[in-house]
């Protein structure tokens, strides 16, 4: 860095701010001030040097002897993930995983409000679902524009996906979360994410059929927040 | 590596190869035969000499000009990863997200059948839900040792995690895999991982609120499988 305008956060680092950012605001809840990277790291279940790199991206280097300021710390974090505006949310493929999704308040937390529903089934277009009633997926181009959707989640069968990604593209939603078993293309200037639920079952399982290699996986891993 | 006893497979390799398994089956059942690093890599999404790496920790080169075989390098990551053999999986809190997993036939792919649901709630435990009678959570080490359930799913509300994490390791069950959101503590053998589901929207919101810093991302998201 140094030369450069910009400050390169790296993946790895911008996927554990949210981890932080729970984890400072549950400290903030119960009154702590002040939070030492060891102790933050704890909590997170990441290693320590590790998190004094990660908030080091940002700017921020804590007190020695004392930590970091939590307040301060949080906002920092909130402001590099863009929490300071809203993210309205559009769901597509109202099944189990769908309805699960906009029900759930770890998904739909503060920053990102389900702004609409859809799907093609005539007998769920019309439900009404965790307070949003389901459209139809036609209207998707005047919803997304109406709700001025900036996010897509995609939870349809996979044979459906690319249609249903194209279409969001094609309503100017430039930021789509697919949980369909689906390989998916999107223009250069679209972000795509992938979640694949299955994945960490694999993990599991690898770790679980070679203990010999497991011991430094469980540093990492054994707190959660 | 070299002198050590064990190869090392670093964790984000593992993360991967479940990613690599799905994309060869794919190929595998459209009749590709041989696939380059460069053609993995491009419908993976992942750059090419990553995907180098990542086959050279399984001692897979491919050969020069003509890539890898892609039935022997299926059958090497399907090893390394644990599925030449099932791992029965248990969830517990049948609510919406319980309910989608068990459904999900991404979630609960080959290797990982749903060996038992438990809930609490008089009024889900008996009910069938993906084809599995849903238990009393107080049967849970009954079940565990009659199903041999080797992972724990958890569904329940944030505050029941920590207890319902407690219980399955009581049952026997050291590995689990954690959707809600609460800070867990498990002992030193067993295996924890943690699965945020709003993570990937705060990603999403990341990269759209620094378009300056979007451009090396979306090389690595923009195909997913």
């Amino acid at each position: 860095m140094g030369d450069r305008l910009v400050r390169r956060i790296p993946e790895p680092t911008v996927v554990r701010l949210p981890l932080y950012e729970r984890v400072l605001r549950d400290m903030r809840s119960s009154g702590t001030t002040t939070v030492s990277s060891a102790r933050l790291a704890e909590v997170a279940g990441v290693n320590a040097a590790k998190v004094r790199k990660d908030l080091s991206y940002l700017g921020s280097y804590g007190t020695p002897g004392t930590g970091y300021d939590v307040v301060f710390l949080l906002s920092q974090i909130a402001r590099e993930l863009g929490l300071d505006q809203e993210w309205p949310v559009a769901i597509v493929g109202i099944g189990s995983l769908g309805r699960a999704l906009a029900r759930s308040p770890g998904f739909t937390s503060r920053g990102f409000p389900i702004a609409a529903l859809l799907d093609t089934d005539r007998a769920t277009v019309g439900e009404e679902v965790a307070g949003c009633v389901v459209r139809h997926l036609d209207e998707l181009a005047e919803v997304a524009r109406e709700q001025r959707v900036a996010i897509g989640v995609v939870t349809t069968p996979a044979p459906s996906a690319q249609d249903v990604v194209d279409r969001l593209v094609a309503a100017g939603v430039s930021s789509i979360l697919n949980f369909a078993p689906a390989v998916i293309s999107v223009p250069e200037n679209v972000l795509l994410r992938h979640v694949d639920l299955s994945t960490e079952l694999h993990v599991l399982a690898f770790y679980q059929s070679h203990p010999e290699i497991a011991g430094p996986m469980l540093a990492g891993t054994r707190a959660s927040a």
